[in-house]
């Protein structure tokens, strides 16, 4: 199969771990004979250091060209805590989601045995999760009307769903639990706010054309806590973007590392591959980023596009780095490996 | 002191627990010559039941008239899947903090060395853990304008904050870190929200009339991973309304019972005293509720009245309760005492 995969590698650790990511796609490509291209370009803090945009047009443009994305991480820590500064790189990310059109992010949350004694949470809690989260990734109150006071003493941020966005993630969150155990939770405050109690309508209609999958519902608050209490009784959690943004981050880490965690954003045409973390500025250039995630990002596009062969490889060959040990120090502080040692030995196993 | 409190037990397990707190209650005002008296009066769902309203004017009479409430808890199933009900319970509790100005919800978070065994988190992450954590009670997209479309097709949930919401309870969270670890950590999600910004740009400015204090700031999906990964870095959480609600649930899991955690509602002249658990419709009648939060919330109660060595009694019997194994099956599962013999086994301890 040929791929034009757009890279956007973005800031801090970013190009770190997604040049790992390609050193493994390159030898996915050589294994199993595909032809995978890379178009590189700019987005987050690097972009406006350079084009003093966050997403430039070219880079759009890239994207655009490109079959899917695939994205490093982006932020700069010089922009967040100036409340005044003009354009900030998470523009760029909030930009690209909506110019894609990438209304679900996916993230798939399990456990590696192995990495069971590193998680803060206790063995029985967590042996056997296997969670997939539909987050809403183009609405909500990232991308409603913002103000500001003139005066600047009151501030405001709407938070606005529609019918058709919360159908079209709810379809594909349904669709995903047909294939898994067969239950979606939906994630909502419908006690307290007008569009939570639009997504239960919405959701609970459409679970009408899925009947053998299971509905239920959780307020957020207690979602948060059931994630630490009880993580194995969740399949498919549904829930909008915020919320999703929280609870996704919350499970990442019973996982054991967060460097560890990939997310598909996907829409009707283009999609977008990334690790959970961010760009973790305290560790750029220092070798030590864990780049799994990215890596398993790379699964993930595979994946997305029918080869599941070579995604499975890949998975594959990051169990065995991680049973074998061959890790990044936040799984084990007293390892040597660098990043690009972790994504060589990965990268020698597919 | 002569007391006047107002009680609202309100629904599902709520008037078990609050009874239990009331025995404690006179308990010690017999212990201490204090005079404590109750009004009793409905909110929620069984006010809805008698009045057709989650806030009878009758019950916001004698909350006006008392010294502080005393709250059970509120909320009833008959009402949460029900998106066109006309009116819920929650809206009682959303009212009655609104019509008191309880800006502040102050939830402190500790552990009982006893509970370490029950908690999903694993023991060297929460030996010593102590949070107190100000939720912003009275703003944000709690109170906001919310809208339904006519053709029901677009719902909408206004998040707004004022400077003045901002300072009022941001300089009731640094007084408080004066006293103790002297940190404060503002939660937010200031790389997307307008509100968020705000909120750092009022607290940092703020900041520097308690120089003794350090600020930080934390995104709210890392507060989320940071207090399962490390929650002893927490002293002071400050946060807006939706997150403080989510975090603050999140938080009061790693004690290991929910059925532990009390929380304060203050404002510049009222006060009320709550359990963090909810109704728990599941468990009501069967004399299984645990009542220490309830009874806790009380110790609450009289602390802020400054009957410091009153609260200091009755939270010393909770804590030989917990040693003693003297609990509910939340905590025990195979425990045999009920909601009343907790609460009689303080009782005749404080
Ligand atoms: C960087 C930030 C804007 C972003 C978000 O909140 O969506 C990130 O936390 C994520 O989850 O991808
Ligand atoms: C019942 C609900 C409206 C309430 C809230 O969200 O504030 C509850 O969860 C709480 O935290 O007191």
């Amino acid at each position: 199969m040929q791929l034009n995969i757009a890279v956007l590698a973005g800031d801090g650790i970013g190009p770190e771990v997604t040049n790992e990511a390609i050193k493994v796609l390159n030898a996915v490509a050589a294994r199993f004979g595909h032809d995978f291209t890379y178009s590189h370009a700019l987005l987050g803090a690097c972009a406006i250091d350079k084009y003093n945009e966050p997403l430039p047009q070219d880079t759009l443009n890239t994207c655009l060209a490109a079959d899917a994305v695939l994205l490093g991480a982006v932020g700069h820590p010089k922009y967040d805590n100036n409340p005044d500064a003009p354009v900030r790189p998470e523009q760029g990310l909030l930009a690209i989601r909506k110019a894609l059109n990438l209304f679900a992010n996916i993230r798939p949350i399990t456990i590696y045995n192995k990495l069971i004694p590193h998680s803060p949470l206790k063995a029985d809690r967590i042996a056997g999760v296997d969670i997939s989260i539909y987050r809403e990734l183009t609405g909500g109150i990232y991308f409603g009307q913002k103000s500001l006071s003139e005066d600047k003493t009151v501030a405001s941020d709407l938070c606005s769903y529609s019918v058709q966005e919360i159908e079209q993630i709810a379809h594909m969150a349904f669709k995903a639990a047909q294939n898994r155990r067969k239950k979606v939770t939906l994630v909502d405050k419908a006690n307290v706010l007008e569009t939570s109690r639009l997504w239960r309508r919405v959701v609970t209609q459409i679970s009408g054309e899925y009947p053998d999958v299971a509905l239920d519902f959780l307020f957020v608050d207690n979602a948060a806590m059931q994630l630490i209490l009880n993580p194995k009784q969740f399949d498919v959690m549904l829930t909008e973007n915020m919320f999703g943004d929280i609870l996704s981050d919350e499970a990442s880490v019973i996982g054991g590392s967060i460097g560890l965690a990939a997310s598909a954003s996907v829409g009707d045409k283009y999609s977008l591959f990334e690790p959970i973390h961010g760009s973790y500025p305290a560790a750029t250039g220092k070798g030590i980023a864990n780049p799994v995630a990215s890596i398993l990002s790379a699964a993930l596009l595979l994946e997305h596009f029918g080869l599941y062969t070579e995604g499975a490889a890949i998975k594959e060959a990051v169990t065995t780095s991680i049973e074998q040990d061959y890790c990044t120090t936040d799984i084990n502080p007293d390892s040597t490996y660098s990043t690009s040692d972790v994504g060589s030995y990965i990268e020698r196993l597919v």
